[in-house]
């Protein structure tokens, strides 16, 4: 039942070959073995084989480490006397494989050009390289930077921008004058640039205020599968450079995230809400609205987060799972703590009068 | 960080020139000022420049209005006094803002007809001014209103029905046999129609019981991004006029949602619940299936309603974050609150002997 | 308000005439009455008319069962001399329903083949009987065995393979080299094979660390609309056979989900998480990474999973909602606990000394 077994043996996309001397350049490693070794693929440890590079991320590894079929490994400077194979020796043996597997599994293209199943409008402009693969629709007035992808039906509303090297994968929409900065990823479905949830009352009816902004995406920004992203009611809806936004995350109008921020799965932001740099959101966490979040807080799945913060640190809420019938005695118990609250402050009230007062007696006075 | 700061001075979607007197006459507030002044955009207070009209929702935005270089503000009557500056006066500043916002910013449309790069069938039937966009794709039966536009990518299934000036936006999915009313918008990747979500047992393994009835959507219904509702068992699931959903909701087959009501982002429900008209349903809350709700309840954001209600007001659940090293903590008391209790109650008793039933004694007994 | 009031008397999709005793035949039940009677659609109970096939789930229907206009009815052994309607008589009367109602309203299909306003590639392998619709787009070396059918806008991106007789439904993506099984169903909107969610810090800012594995689905697997599948970083995120997924659910990187398990809606596992075979997992649950699930376990609505679980049994969490007043005081009272525990201790110890250790106290000792 495990996911990555040993019949796993190469990742679905090839690999290309590289000697481990220019790798090692390329990533940033040093070297300790022979640069003439060849790796054309990355692998789990346990699961790797011929020209396999794998990645020791763990201490609990060195085991399979022994026992590992790969051509090399990534490995920290104090692990290095765990193993004979040729190493990438690093301070950051996740960074490192990232990079490396990057390299060695670069993305196939299809060729440049607009297909002749896509629709292009006319006064759109495409940048030198750029890709528009069938069934994909670039309207009036949209930029489109060198070596922009424009996946299978994708669709790029009117007046939208984006930067070079920049990839919409199938079936993402961007809205009319979003601005997506350079090496940004959207993800198959995401919706950058629907319309903000704003109403007036009109009685018992609303009435739509129109939503006249837009969102704006810095550099090496992602945005995973099917999340939604709105335009700004006015000005700019905002996620700064090198933001990652997780799949079916919803970011509501005028929010703002702050560089290097990541959001993971089902995070909801309500509208107008900062979230400062450096954060990190488990899923499922919620933010209410016009908050002001300081750069450099984390917060674990499932954080109900619903007034401004500005101390960094971990923050958490919610009650983890528990057998159905501890968690209804549970549910019944937190109803009457107000009752209990009262109890023991009568309880505290009468050993005071059975005491008398006496000398002795400390009380502690917590309400 | 601000999101609206001074630099971003106009909205997104230009506007055109409105002179105040006809304005005001058209979204039904009061002059006061000069009617041939002239507005050709919103703007937020404290970045307005020339021709913009402006909106005082809070007084403590008064002090802005001293400086703003707007052409006009739209306020109540008790604040007239702030400012001499022409003014639509009113009880309802924001839907006065939001009506004239919607006049001078009204929203481009492309030219009417079926674009070549769409694709009809045959068999649909298509009203006057009716607009199909390039990639969209209307199937056989579909029936489609006067001046419906379907964008980009948007795909009506066999035999919906789509009522007068609703827009489907870019990739959105309106299922087979579904009917929408006028007016209405269903934004990018939204899914009206997918399968309801039923199974009958067949030993281990599950047995489809076919969804066999459709979606139903009043007028003036919105309906977000990437959201999803599922067509009924038999019957319909129905959306009553006037009801709005934001991005990423889920309503299940057989869901009733009562006229007006508005539901936030990431919310859902379960299979056949009914929401009453006027409710309010803040992000993220859930509800389970058969509930009757009754109108006029307002959640607040993550609420989980487990049981009908039938009574109006406001409904919460759910423990804001707090530090972790708390949280934690509140965590392990909940768990133990059931001994909590017990120890209370023997404490009690005890205070009860020790106190040899003393008639200037009183017992609270909550249990 | 009822959603399936008596006014609608059928269901959407046209049904066929079918005849009692071979009906009986195919869907394995016994037979009580006249094998000549015709149903040509199922209904409800209460707005069953000529021609209905209804079902009997619930003795309080038994009234209804009295004054019915169907032809006949599905119902258990015990109940059969409830009524004197031919009757097909079962164990498992949902399950039998749910068989009858899909024999009597098979789903309709477009003719085969790829229409011409579809794209299929060059490379791409399909089988006979595939439908292709209008707007489609198959990739070069996409595989498609026999009658898989794409609905209008679905995209197979290059080298996914899809098995017999499964359905893609429009504006569905199945990612590259992704693989499914016979007779699975994919939603509108459904995402299977985007990135997986993986980053190394490089500083303050994050570089991608590839996903290179992909998705497999095995047979008889369903996907509800909009939900989203991320393929593995090297290897697998897998659906085992049979396995139901509704709506907006996010399965991350490397999860796996048992055969037969049902996920209902906006249900998130972050990555590398097992959930063991026979689960069921009610609305808006949430799974932390890397955790064990044995089979058979049962999560309620919103249960938030944070540890293994090694024992089957139903699981819960959260609080239910409750009127604003009485949670504010709830919320308030738990930020407390910590201190009333504390007290309750110091009154045992207060208690205890005033007793003076006398022999006939008892005391219990919770902590």
């Amino acid at each position: 039942m495990e996911s990555d077994g040993p019949e796993v043996r190469r990742p679905f996309r090839p690999g290309a070959p590289w000697r481990l001397g220019v790798l090692a350049e390329h990533v940033g490693a040093e070297l300790d073995g022979d640069p003439e070794v060849v790796v054309d693929h990355v692998a789990a440890l346990d699961s790797a084989g011929d020209g396999a590079l794998v990645f020791l991320h763990d201490r609990r590894m060195c085991a399979a480490l022994q026992e590992t079929g790969a051509a090399a490994v990534v490995l920290r400077r104090e692990e290095r006397n765990r193993t004979t194979l040729p190493a990438l020796v690093t301070d950051h043996p996740q960074l490192i494989f990232a990079r490396a597997a990057g390299l060695i599994h670069a993305e196939p293209r299809p060729d440049d050009g607009v297909h002749p199943a896509a629709w292009v409008a006319d006064g759109a402009d495409l940048g030198e390289g750029v890709i528009v693969a069938p069934g994909a629709v670039v309207e009036p007035g949209a930029r489109l930077g060198a070596r922009v992808w424009v996946q299978s039906g994708a669709v790029i509303q009117a007046g939208a921008e984006i930067g070079e090297d920049t990839v919409i994968e199938s079936g993402a929409v961007i809205g009319w004058g979003c601005r997506l900065g350079r090496r940004c990823r959207v993800e198959p479905g995401a919706v950058i640039g629907g319309t903000g949830f704003g109403f007036a009352k009109d009685g018992e009816a609303w009435v739509r205020i129109p939503q006249l902004g837009r969102v704006v995406l810095g550099d090496d920004v992602e945005v995973g599968a099917n999340a939604a992203i709105d335009r700004a009611t006015l000005g700019e809806t905002v996620l700064e450079d090198g933001v990652k936004i997780d799949n079916l995350v919803h970011i509501a109008h005028n929010c703002r995230i702050g560089v290097h921020s990541a959001v993971a799965g089902q995070v909801g932001f309500a509208g107008s809400t900062y979230l400062g740099p450096g954060c990190t959101v488990g899923g499922q966490a919620g933010f209410a609205d016009h908050l002001e979040i300081v750069g450099g807080c984390h917060f674990t799945g499932r954080a109900m987060v619903t007034g401004s913060i500005d101390t960094p640190g971990v923050y958490s809420s919610g009650l983890p799972a528990t057998p159905n019938r501890r968690w209804r005695k549970s549910v019944a118990r937190v109803q009457q703590l107000d009752e209990m609250a009262r109890r023991l402050r009568a309880l505290e009230q009468e050993i005071e009068a059975l005491r008398g007062g006496a000398p002795g007696g400390t009380t502690e006075d917590g309400e």
